[in-house]
């Protein structure tokens, strides 16, 4: 089955076991829009490309798992379009939660979908209980404190923060919490699957960056130029746009190096290729560095 | 060990594994300020007293979960207290969170407050992994949707609500979470304590109610007469304030009888029964009526 398709579906079963009579329909209405339509689905496509790559034992643990990430990182969107944080009145294209059906709910919104994520790990079956405490550990350490998303966000608080431990607990957290709770999932051993992770999470966020300050806003389905405007430590403010170009196509080539041994290592450095192309194309990236020089 | 220490050490323990070197400092105090100085703990003292009834058999599964319901009720009243729902300034009698760190970290606060909730669940070592799944399951849907305390805040953003699916959902949902988690996390049988859950909620709700309208403020340590003023549904305003006394008076002998034949049932009625003392002392009852004849 087509990745995309087997997320929607798993998305749309989580979702189906809380749109139930006896619900508050503008809260269900508001989770909902918070999910549907969704943007690339990274994070959880990672997860799942991670799984299959270490034999995909457990499919329904896999798909919770990849479910759980994606609600998280939908939940934190929520959250950060806020108008406490950026303000923002579209994502995806569309009104953000807080525009289309009001600050409350938008908060109370992030919130369902952060316990929604645990509820739904909490409730599927598995042949392997031990291995659910774990990935509960997982994507507990990539989302909350001490390094996860939360943390990552709340850097904005702080008057001194580095650019690597903003954007690695913003960012490469939650990524680092997909392959490793991928590999978990399917019965592979969790820490090999770090380095990926975190790599991929780096360059994503330095992708980001690029396109914040480079792109066409009709492109990514938000404002541009934000990280700027609210004076956020960026790769692009840092290196230059230049330079952050080259950095990321630095990290791709790590990333695709930390693949571990596995079945599926092929198909999969395949994926973050094809993945990096899809962020930051190969010839935006040449016509960036001839207009820089 | 009295309950109440048991429970801060619980409490301190897991707030000690998310303010190390590397997270962000602002964050950790706001999280900090939202759990300590406690109120009255009674949703974890109701948890631990469940679990003891039912013979303790994994004390550190039982500590775990009234911290996780703890930390969830905290999470709660921090997004609560936030200017788009109640705006309170103060909270147990200290600036509220929102009032002390700013409305992003208190945001935050709470989102990382519902994570490291599920993160203390994931990283208890237990004899027991299959009762860790339905720990997760059981707190899960007393916290989220469709009809945990989330669902249960969303229903002030619904144009219609009946008063008891409101309080249902806003509190009888993580006292049936507090009963049953501490059950299960003993090895009883989860079921057999939902009813003394509802009926301990209903009673409490009540009496928040009641201590709502009739209560000094300087008693309960945050500001009164905010149902009324926000146009919340209300026991107090849909009995008025004697028939809201004999009403909590029949919840608490309904929890009192449902407490399940165990070994530990004598202990468990009569903290039942001091906890009521102390929510709406009968004397206070005797004179409100009094003065309502």
């Amino acid at each position: 089955m087509d990745p995309m398709v087997r997320i929607d579906l798993a998305l749309e079963a989580a979702l189906a076991c809380t749109d139930v009579p006896g619900a508050p329909p503008r809260l269900c209405a508001a989770v909902r829009h918070a999910v549907f339509p969704g943007g690339a689905r990274v994070r959880p496509k990672l997860c799942l490309a991670v799984a299959l790559a270490c034999g995909d034992a457990e499919p329904e643990l896999a798909d919770a798992t990849a479910v759980a990430i994606e609600l998280l990182h939908c939940a934190s969107l929520v959250h950060d379009d806020l108008p406490c944080f950026d303000d923002a009145q579209t994502r995806r294209g569309l009104p953000s939660v807080h525009t289309a059906y009001g600050e409350r709910l938008a908060v109370l919104a992030g919130d369902a979908l952060i316990v929604l994520a645990f509820q739904t790990l909490g409730c599927v079956r598995t042949k392997a209980p031990h291995r659910l405490s774990r990935l509960f550990a997982l994507i507990g350490n990539g989302v909350g404190m001490p390094m996860g998303i939360v943390a990552g966000q709340a850097w904005e608080c702080e008057p001194r923060v580095t650019l690597r431990d903003y954007q690695r607990a913003k960012t490469g957290a939650l990524f680092a919490a997909a392959t490793m709770a991928g590999a978990e999932a399917a019965g592979g051993v969790a820490s090999d699957w770090a380095a990926l992770g975190e790599w991929l999470g780096e360059a994503y966020q330095a992708a980001d960056d690029i396109r914040d300050v480079a792109a066409d806003p009709s492109l990514i389905g938000k404002p541009i130029g934000r990280d700027m405007a609210l004076g956020r430590p960026s790769i692009a403010s840092e290196l230059g746009l230049s330079g952050a170009v080259t950095h990321f196509n630095q990290l791709v080539e790590r990333a695709v190096d930390a693949v571990p041994a596995c079945h599926g290592a092929q198909r999969l450095r395949a994926i973050v290729r094809a993945e990096s192309e899809r962020l930051v194309p190969a010839a935006w990236c040449r016509e960036l560095l001839r207009v820089a020089a």
